[in-house]
C-alpha cells in the first residue's frame, strides 16, 4: 500500500499555493501561482530521484527510469492547474498521487521494467484559456501547437505568451514521446460513488463534450425611452436560449447535462440594452447520438429565438470531444486491483472531461476515481477523505505496477 | 435665436474627449476623462464671464449675474458624464445649450433680473455609481451625502474617494442654493418626436423608475460531472427572472418598460455552474400604479422561480424614483416659445429620468426635447441635426429669458 499520510501532507502543501477565498485554490492555468505550484512539485520530483522533461506546452514530465531500456513508458498523472474557485483535489490528487506511487516504489525499492512518468498536464481546466484539456489535445494531435498558443484568456492574453512570461516554455516537441500506457487517478466530481457507498471508480467510459460560445448582437438602447416593441433585446433572447438549453437537456434524460457558466453583458451598464451578449453553452452526453441531437436541436432553437427577436447570432465551438471508451484491458486491471486490495468499487462513466480522454487517443488509457462528498467540485468547498484518497493512490499503484512490470 | 454653429462646434470639441469606441464617448463620471471634460467646460464659461461655485458632490455651477440682488437664480443644465459607450449628446446638449444660452445672452447685451447659473450636474447617468442622477438626488435632499459617498464602482472604489482624487469635491453643501427655476435640455432618447416629425417635444411628464439588483445564490458545481436534478442553477432562475420581467412588463402595455442591461455570474467559468448571478432590472412607467404592480409582481415571480430551483435570493432597491409632473407654468412657457418661434412640437413624457427630476421637488423645473435618428441612445452611434440642436436651443433661449425677466 502506498503511504496514504504522506500523500494527504503533500495535498495540503500543494494547497498552500495560490488559496481561494473559501478554503480552496485559486491556480489558474500559467499564472505565477501555477509557476510556484510547478515549482513545489518539481522539488519533490528531484527528490524523489525523477528526470524532469518540459514540452513546448509547458507539460511536466518526470521520470523514473526503467530495467529495459527498450521498454516505453507508464505515464501516471493529471493536472495542478485549476478553477478560479477550484478546489483543493481537482487534478492535484492525480499527480501527487502519482508522485507517491513513485516515493512507495522507492521506499520498497521497487524496480520496474518500463519507466513511470509522473505528469503534469498544462491547462486542464480550460477555465483561463479554452478548451479544457488544451495540452493534452496537442499531445494527442487534436489540436496543432498554434492554435493553443493563440488562445486568449477573457485579459486578451495568449497562452503561448503567458507560458513564456512564467517560464514553463519547455524544448520538447508535443506528442514526440510515447507512451505504452496512461493512468489518471481523480475525485468523481459527481455524486455517484458517495451514494453507492462504494471506494473506487472504475473509470469504463467518458462522456463527449460540445463548449458552444453564442455571440448574440443586439442593439444597445437606453432602457427607459426605448420601447418594448423597438427593442433588439440580446438579453431576452440569451434568457430564451439557456431555458432551451435546459428543456432540451431534460428531454434527453437519462444520460445528459446541459448548462451555462460564463456569461458576459456589454456594455454592462444598468440602463443600457446589451449590445452584445457573450456565453457558453456547456452539453455533455455518454452517448455520442444525444450528444448530437442536443447540440443539434439547441443550435436550431437558438437561432429561431434570434430570429424571432431580429437578434444577431453567431456560435463557434470552443471545445469538443467525442464520448471515450477506456482501454478494457486496463479498465480490467483496475477493477482487479480494486478486489485485491478490498476496496468497494463499481464501473463508473467520467462526468468530466480529463487529459485520459485525450490519451485515450494515441495510448491505451483509463482513469481511477474516488468519491468527493455530496459530489461536489468546481467549488471551493470540494472534499474528500484521507481514506478516500489513499484507497484510489492504493488502487492506481496497483494497476501501474501490473502495467509497468517489475 | 442662439448660434447654432457655435453650439454644434462645442458639441464636437466636449466630443474629442473621452472617446468611445465607435464614434461616441466613455467619459463616465468621475474618471480622469470627466475632469478633462469639466476642464474645458470650465474654461469656456471663464470666457463667458462666469463665476464656478462646486458643491461637495461634485456639481459645477457657473453663474451670471442678475440684475436684482434678491432674485433667486434661474438654473439651466444636465450632464456631461457619459455611459460606458455613450453618445455625443445624452447631457452634453443641455450643458452647451445652457452654456450658449448665456453665449448668446452676451452678444445681444442682454442683462436679466434673475442670476442664470449653468449647471453640470455630477453623475447623471449611474452607469459607473448606481443610482443615476445621483448628485442631484442629495441636493433635493432625497440621498444622503454619506450613502452618495459610499456608492462603488465595479472595481470597488467609491464615489467619495474618486470625487477627491480626480480634485472636483467642492466646497458648497450640497443642495444650500436656493432655486427660482430649473430648465433642462435633452434629446428625447425614444423614437416619438422623429416619428412624429415634430422639433420640439414639450415635456409634462417624467416616468418612474425602480432598479432592483437580484442576488441569486445556485451552488457552484462541475456543468459535466454533476446530474441536472442535483443542480442549484442560479443561471437558469436568472433566465426565467428576464423572461418574467418581459412577460410581466407586456401586460402592463401601454406605458410600461422592463429589461435587464446589467449581469454577472460568478465565477464566470465555462464549465462552473454559477455560485452566484447579480443582475439589475429596470422598470419603468409614467403610472404610479403601473409602475407598483409591476415591482410586485415581478418580485413575487422571482421569489417563486428561486424558490422552486432552490436558489437563495436576495434584492436590493438601487434606483428609485416616483413619476413626475412638471410644473405647469413652466412647461407652458416651453411651449408658447416654441409656437412664438414657429417650431412644430408636442407634448412628450420623458422615458428616461433627469436631473429636472429630482430639482423639480424642490423648485418649478422642466424639459425641452429635442428628436434624436432612430430614437437610438446609450449607443455610440446617437445622433441628431445641427438644425435640430439648435432650434431646442432656441425654446431654452425664450423660456429661459421669460422666466429670468429682462
Ligand atoms: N476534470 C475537470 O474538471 N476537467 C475540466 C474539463 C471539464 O470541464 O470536464
Ligand atoms: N438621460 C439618461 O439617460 N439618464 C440616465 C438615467 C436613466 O437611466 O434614465
Amino acid at each position: 500500500r502506498i503511504n496514504g499520510d504522506r500523500l494527504w501532507d503533500s495535498l495540503m502543501d500543494m494547497a498552500q499555493i495560490g488559496p481561494g477565498i473559501a478554503g480552496g485554490n485559486n491556480r489558474q492555468t500559467l499564472t505565477d501561482e501555477d509557476g510556484e505550484g510547478r515549482r513545489l512539485f518539481q522539488r519533490w520530483c528531484d527528490d524523489a530521484g525523477l528526470t524532469m522533461g518540459i514540452d513546448q506546452m509547458g507539460t511536466m514530465f518526470m521520470t523514473r527510469p526503467g530495467t529495459d531500456p527498450d521498454a516505453l513508458p507508464v505515464y501516471v498523472g493529471s493536472h495542478l492547474d485549476t478553477q478560479p474557485t477550484g478546489g483543493k483535489y481537482d487534478g492535484v490528487l492525480g499527480v501527487l498521487a502519482a508522485l507517491e506511487v513513485v516515493r512507495s516504489m522507492n521506499d520498497l525499492g521497487i524496480k520496474t521494467k518500463h519507466p513511470i512518468v509522473v505528469t503534469n498536464w498544462a491547462n486542464e481546466e480550460g477555465a483561463r484559456f479554452a478548451p479544457a484539456m488544451l495540452a493534452s489535445g496537442v499531445f494527442a494531435g487534436i489540436h496543432t501547437q498554434d492554435y493553443a498558443y493563440s488562445r486568449k484568456d477573457p485579459a486578451g492574453l495568449t497562452y503561448g505568451d503567458e507560458l513564456a512570461r512564467i517560464g514553463w516554455r519547455g524544448d520538447e516537441v508535443v506528442g514526440a514521446r510515447k507512451m505504452h500506457a496512461y493512468f489518471e487517478y481523480h475525485i468523481e466530481q459527481g455524486p455517484i460513488l458517495e451514494a453507492e457507498n462504494k471506494r473506487i471508480g472504475v473509470v469504463t467510459h467518458g462522456q463527449g463534450l460540445w463548449w458552444v460560445e453564442f455571440t448574440l448582437t443586439g442593439r444597445e438602447a437606453h432602457t427607459g425611452s426605448t420601447p418594448m416593441l423597438m427593442r433588439v433585446n440580446a438579453g431576452l433572447a440569451t434568457a430564451r436560449i439557456i431555458e432551451a438549453v435546459q428543456e432540451i437537456t431534460m428531454a434527453h434524460q437519462p444520460g445528459a447535462v446541459g448548462g451555462v457558466g460564463q456569461m458576459k453583458f456589454s456594455p454592462n451598464s444598468r440602463n443600457v440594452l446589451p449590445g452584445t451578449v457573450v456565453f457558453t453553452v456547456d452539453i455533455r452526453s455518454p452517448s455520442l447520438d444525444k450528444l448530437t441531437s442536443m447540440r443539434e436541436q439547441i443550435e436550431e432553437k437558438a437561432q429561431a429565438i434570434c430570429a424571432e427577436l431580429g437578434v444577431g447570432y453567431a456560435m463557434e465551438a470552443v471545445g469538443h470531444f467525442d464520448p471515450v471508451a477506456f482501454d478494457p484491458t486496463l479498465v480490467s486491471r483496475v477493477r482487479s486491483a480494486a478486489e485485491k486490495l478490498g476496496y468497494s468499487h463499481m464501473d463508473i462513466i467520467s462526468g468530466a472531461g480529463h487529459d485520459a480522454c485525450w490519451t485515450n487517443r494515441i495510448a491505451p488509457s483509463t482513469m481511477i476515481m474516488c468519491p468527493c462528498v455530496g459530489g461536489l467540485s468546481h467549488n471551493e468547498a470540494e472534499e474528500i477523505s484521507k481514506e478516500w484518497a489513499a484507497a484510489g493512490a492504493d488502487v492506481l499503484f496497483h494497476a501501474v505496477l501490473e502495467t509497468a512490470e517489475i
